[in-house]
């Protein structure tokens, strides 16, 4: 049960001039679910992304890294559940490569032009002649209106579909965005999410993508955590067709730039929010912010501290304001010069601890009311700079250990 | 209920000449509840301690290191549990001196030869004036045949005493050594434990002691964790009262130095080991050794991803062969250089990971036959280098989220 996460408006999931996908039941780890996707790009498209920075990165991790780096320009990504392709050794590298090699057959494109994703099961081999066998019906699948099918074939433990889109006018030309995630374990992302894929038709620079889809990881995907366990196979992919018909956007910081940019990051920051939202066993989606800060790197790291504490989140999760665990972990994020006479801490509007202590103003029964709430968010001031940061977690639940116990079984 | 950890047996709770052991029912935050404990130490004493690097750190933890700075010799240790006493500003300070003031009167010593140890809830004012009150009767229980009673009256959610013995001869002459300690949750000591108290009659020279302290720390305390918070009141002290008559260990490694120092850190490893069984709703202890890193600091941030990861003690606590979680964990373990390709992994004898992928001659019903046992040892082979470290932890299982959900309730 995700936390406040309505189902996708598919209104709003703009078509996207050039992108078609395609989505069949492989049969790649269980029956009757849909688990292969194709998404088509026409010729021309710019792509670029960012992946884990696990060293067991997946073999399709590996593999679409040298893709994109060979500049042969992606045509295809192919993206399967069920399996990760992960601590696979050189079978698994193999196994990837094949899948890329027999959808650039049927295409009529080089298998360096396919971009592969995989997300499942780690350390068992990748079925890829199931995935080969299935092509021919997700091809024949594709249109540009499966945003929904692809959001859907692409989710492993999450309950909910993660799909968003927006729109914005660039030069007083409607430019679309639609972008589909999946996640919901594993969730510590270091660079992006387990699978995220944001397109618009926006004319921008291919020169700026890779800058662009960095800043767009760093505010959003970068900033959740659910259980602090960094995936073998996060994948994030900006997708542009180039068909709008604006003046081409050759910089980040014009005006046209900075629309488009903030039209971008609202729908990553969406989708980044709905995979804490559907975190496993969630039932709090929690807001943390530090200020404060000398660096927004120290703010970062305090937040995360509290973000991965077991001990704060079996609280958030059980509306018990125990705040001294907040402190607790505040304390121990590693900031070795941090003086605690120098820290405030808020729950919502409720200022719980001045200057290292609590608040003599603070009453139990008004921390009590925040922490009963579905959405929480709090402030810690560090009281030594300007910096600030903000990092978006869930709570820990019984839900979350049955999930990960029974997660094979 | 903790795992495989049998009752002390008194027997060997030996009585150290120069220590005395006193508790009491202070009723401090439940009642019927033995919460409060001094140990009287005779004068010529040594005493070292290492203590918690959160910066958070708890008032009787900076009095602590006070006290033992100003050179003034403890003569007594003050313990309480039912409040850590942190998190509580100068308020807090002022009434953790309070009770060194009132103990220090009744014995005729100065407060600064009274060390102050609280634990318990964080972020709630001390009620000095319940410790105060119950000193009386906490001196009029004391003997040097009461480690048992200290044991039981520090625990806090621990489900079982911990208290370890050990004798040793050197120059002939019998040395002893009985420690105890407390701890469940909120394990992850970065200098020692929760509360831990190893006392001797050896005699040493007090000026190796603070080296030993910490030498022993670092191959017992500070190889634990149970959910990676660290505490704001971990505190280990070590005792030495001189009184065996065997001649003074002048240097840490000497023939005398070393034996006294092998079966001091037996004790504390038991201790340390005692705390993980016994966490909170450990099911399975688990051995985590890191071999042929670069540096041994490098193997316990390997040992410590693994052991900290919710996914991987989940697995466990499930029984679930789900290895490639253990991949994952080394992979984000922060090691920028890791080369997958050169990875091992042994779950007790079971050869699962060749060369950074599945071992071809790996069978789960192995890997499941040792996930079953409650006694569990992995070897991580990083192909690195020489070095090597072991980390233990437990499972995450329900009761732990039942636990911290519901501890303060």
């Amino acid at each position: 049960m995700a936390v406040n996460l309505p189902a996708p408006n598919p209104i709003e999931l703009y078509p996207i001039a050039g992108v078609r996908l395609g989505v069949t039941e492989a049969g790649i780890k269980k029956t009757d679910r849909k688990d292969l996707t194709v998404i088509l790009l026409e010729p021309g498209t710019s792509v670029a992304g960012v992946f884990t920075q696990n060293r067991f990165c997946a073999a399709p991790v590996q593999l679409c890294r040298e893709h994109l780096a060979s500049g042969a320009g992606a045509r295809a990504l192919l993206i399967n559940t069920g399996n990760a392709n992960a601590g696979t050794g050189p079978d698994g590298l193999a196994r990837a490569l094949a899948t890329c090699v027999a959808l650039a057959h049927k295409l009529g494109i080089s298998a360096q032009q396919v971009l592969p994703f995989s997300t499942g099961v780690i350390m068992e081999s990748l079925p890829s002649e199931r995935i080969v066998a299935g092509l021919d019906a997700a091809l024949a699948d594709a249109s540009a209106d499966h945003w929904l099918r692809g959001a859907e074939a692409i989710m492993t433990t999450d309950t909910t579909l993660k799909a968003f889109g927006a729109q914005v006018l660039i030069d007083g030309v409607l430019v679309s965005i639609t972008g589909i995630a999946k996640g919901s374990g594993m969730i510590h992302p270091n660079m992006a999410t387990m699978l995220g894929f944001l397109a618009t038709d926006a004319c921008i620079s291919p020169m700026l993508m890779q800058q662009l889809v960095a800043e767009l990881a760093e505010g959003s995907f970068n900033r959740i955590t659910v259980d602090g366990d960094t995936s073998t196979n996060d994948s994030f992919l900006l997708v542009a067709t180039h068909q709008a018909c604006h003046a081409p956007i050759e910089s980040l910081d014009s005006v046209a730039g900075q629309a488009l940019k903030v039209a971008l990051l609202g729908v990553a920051q969406k989708l980044a929010q709905a995979i804490v939202r559907d975190g496993e066993g969630a039932t709090k989606f929690i807001t943390i912010k530090v200020e404060g800060g000398k660096t927004q790197a120290e703010c970062r790291q305090v937040a995360y501290a509290i973000a991965h504490s077991p001990l704060v989140k079996t609280a958030f999760f059980a509306s018990d304001p125990n705040l001294g665990r907040i402190l607790a972990a505040v304390g121990y994020a590693g900031i070795s010069d941090l003086d605690q006479t120098g820290i405030d801490l808020y729950l919502a509007d409720v200022h719980v601890v001045v200057q290292g202590g609590r608040n003599p103003a603070y009453r139990e029964e008004d921390g009590q009311r925040v922490m009963q709430q579905s959405e929480i968010a709090m402030r810690v001031l560090l009281g030594r700079g300007a910096a600030t940061d903000t990092v978006w977690t869930c709570d820990l639940s019984h839900e979350y250990v049955s999930i990960n116990a029974d997660y094979r079984s």
